[in-house]
């Protein structure tokens, strides 16, 4: 990787915001002018005067000219990438996209249960169908990780009219399977192979990470730039490489799903980041690693997960905590531990998940050890286990077929052995219980209610306190 | 409309803001302790630390129940709705939400030719046929205004079975139409009406702005905040009034169409700006009309519409002057204007357009007109008029199946008679010349070249340069 200082969008951002020109375009507040006092005080100046619109000089999201298509090729040079996309419509945009672009309505699609419920939408808005793959799931865990090589070429054989394979890496808990396999696999099958690498982005800047998904050989990954690396929220790329994507359709896919007035402080902090890596990035994960070292080391209850077809490779910079050996739940620890000063990423059933990071510091970890130390201890909690089916899957309906069909309120009894109108997702993980099109078994309204019980959430569906379940008619 | 001074969601993302405790979560920045150096240096130190991500005490977007859900409810009352979504993903996803919420698959929506591309992304998503209106069109301006309360009765007329009619509300150029009898014609077929009010978000806060689209009755409207009122880049918001739109359906549409990592400085964004109406609207918006109607006074060929049955009313913010009166096009003008220290909103052939919002300051305006002073005089340009077709036109592929078909690129030439597989829409203004599905006209192609010609750019298509086009197979 070659190391690029350049960051041509930002300085050509940075240089715009210098302009003393009058200004009679979007947005309203005309670089903070006309800004609220109290959000002024929360941003800042400098933000509102660089919250700029699709100036001549600041190219064009789609159709990418100059300090766009500019920043985008060097994003594909340092993530190893032949083209890359910048997203301010989050990863979720890139997978619906990758989706678009590889599926007609009717195709069928292979993809493991516990996928993103942006890949549902991506199944929803395409038409496309879904082949649902059992994850490898670990019961006493409560963990569900990679599909296996097994499984895939299992599926590919049973569905060899299949357009697309398209797989998590790694999981949210940091867990890849084996990706090169996979891709093997689904070559020989002659088809791309689409990764959902969200969780992923720093991959690629260090050799004790797992695999990046462009190095096994995948078609085409979407990160989200801003979990793992420094750009601001909602701010993601898609890449891809070879000839088995259609370039000019991702581009016309991902016109449908972003904004046509795309937020260049968004734009910008993807070339920011882009930078930082391609000259920091070895450095700043070297680092990361050493911080998460050290707090496995000094944290009780560090899960390690243990290798197995389904955990082929795990990013050490994710660390997860097992809290139900302390008699807590996740949501309850979560809460004890924000108010010892340490904010977690998400919270389970049994575990806790911290995010480590370049912009952790050594005080960070510090404070991370200190804070769990102080976790209370009782007596070890039950679990009931996730609704993770272990066979494939294909639902009665098409996620697109559900979407549209007509729908019923129902009872959440009456709702067992029913098809789901709803994408019923619970926070966090992000994971879908209930997917438009498939049969509502008792188990994942089991599930639903104990993640609701503990204090977690509901996402997608019409009544968030659960009383009722839309079907279909 | 009660004055309001609470901000819920921007005061709680304030007081996480200040938050001390070690940070575990996305994003990967960690509050701008990782964040690249040039990027700080341009964004700032404040809204790197508000950039947070759906921490419990700042709700969740797609299942609203504290500072979000607060926050959403003042906006529907300072606005006038009965129900408001923030959106993260721009004016287009409410569009595009707003079609899959009324239309099934193969359903027919009335919408005017001179739409936005959003509709169109709308059209390929949800699968709906749209039924295209005539706008009013002025040849010597080349200027679309609004479809008539007359073509939109003849359409619902021979259409009975349409799902719904969406209409723009204003124009690019602040030009209404006869809103209040389109709204009383598409109820008395039984339908809603969706309204396109990306450019008019002001207009509920001063009884010198056209109507508002809910004062009409409209049963759902989509408003770019940022356009004319104060918040970022890229934050919009859907209101809902009444009870023919299903919203439930417009949520889970919603959480298709967005990130499900929303930045928090947009949605805080929105929160501000609706506080700032809420509690300074009328005020804010008559300085807005008084610096608008001195630049107007002020200036030399102000396009000053004539009242029409396309023309009903007109956002008198939205300043917009014929440069081809003295022998400029509107690129040049622009350009010129920006090395006088005046940077306008967008160019078209014959014009320049302003945008006078509450955050242009008496200073802007002598700017303005000094600098319009300055445009040199010559010849005047001729002039291609734009392809409005004056039918109701229904393409002979739905834009779904266009997107999906099979396609070959050809040259311009060849590509006439041919059916478009792209959306090409020339920048600015941003409305689609060729929409998939549509058979591809010679003056189609003509309006194209003249685009380019004259140095604005084309956007969509897969060759940029437009040398070739992708048709249907």
């Amino acid at each position: 990787m070659q190391a690029n200082d350049r960051f041509p969008l930002l300085e050509m951002l940075a240089s715009c915001a210098q302009s003393q020109n009058a200004a009679f375009h979007t947005p309203g507040h005309k670089r903070g002018q006309g800004s609220f006092a109290a959000f002024r005080e929360l941003i800042g100046d400098r933000a509102l005067r660089a919250d700029l619109p699709e100036l001549p000089e600041l190219d064009n999201l789609f159709a990418p000219q100059g300090a766009i298509d500019e920043a985008q090729k060097l994003a594909a040079e340092t993530f190893g990438a032949e083209q890359t996309w910048f997203l301010v419509n989050g990863s979720t945009c890139g997978i619906i996209a990758a989706i678009l672009a590889t599926c007609n309505p009717g195709d069928k699609i292979l993809l493991p249960r516990n996928v993103h419920q942006s890949a549902i939408s991506g199944l929803i808005l395409s038409g496309a169908v879904p082949v649902f793959l059992p994850p490898e799931y670990d019961p006493i865990l409560d963990i569900a990780h990679s599909a296996t090589p097994e499984t895939v070429k299992t599926a590919l054989e049973q569905h060899p009219d299949a357009k697309a394979v398209l797989v998590i890496h790694p999981t949210y808990y940091g867990v890849c399977g084996d990706l090169s396999a996979i891709a093997n696999l689904t070559h020989t099958a002659g088809i791309p192979l689409l990764v959902d690498e969200a969780h992923g982005a720093h991959f690629a800047f260090h050799p004790d990470f797992p695999i990046s998904a462009l190095s096994t050989g995948a078609d085409l990954t979407v990160q989200s730039t801003h979990k793992t690396l420094s750009a601001l929220t909602q701010a993601s790329m898609l890449h891809v490489q070879g000839s088995r994507i259609d370039r000019d359709r991702i581009s016309r896919a991902l016109q449908l799903v972003q904004s046509t007035s795309p937020n260049y402080l968004l734009l910008a902090s993807l070339d920011a980041a882009r930078a930082q890596m391609a000259t920091q990035g070895k450095e700043l994960m070297s680092r990361s690693l050493e911080l998460a070292n050290r707090a496995r080391s000094n944290l009780k209850s560090i899960l390690e997960f243990v290798p197995s077809p389904g955990c082929f490779a795990v990013d050490r910079t994710r660390v997860t905590i097992t809290v139900s050996h302390l008699g807590l739940d996740g949501f309850a620890a979560d809460e004890l531990l924000q108010s010892y000063g340490v904010t977690a990423e998400f919270p389970s059933l049994q575990h806790l998940t911290f995010i480590v990071s370049l912009g952790n510091t050594e005080a960070d970890i510090d404070r991370l050890i200190e804070a769990c130390g102080r976790l209370p201890i009782g007596e070890p909690t039950s679990l009931i286990p996730a609704n993770i089916e272990h066979s494939f899957s294909v639902p009665p309906l098409s996620p697109r077929e559900a979407f549209f069909a007509a729908s019923r309120s129902v009872s959440l009894e009456s709702a067992i052995d029913q098809i789901s109108a709803e994408l019923v997702c619970p926070y966090p993980p992000g994971i879908p219980v209930l997917i438009p099109g498939e049969r509502i078994t008792k188990s994942a309204i089991a599930q639903l209610q104990s993640v609701l019980q503990v204090g977690g959430f509901i996402s997608g569906c019409s009544d968030p306190t659960l009383n009722r379940l839309k079907v279909v008619s």
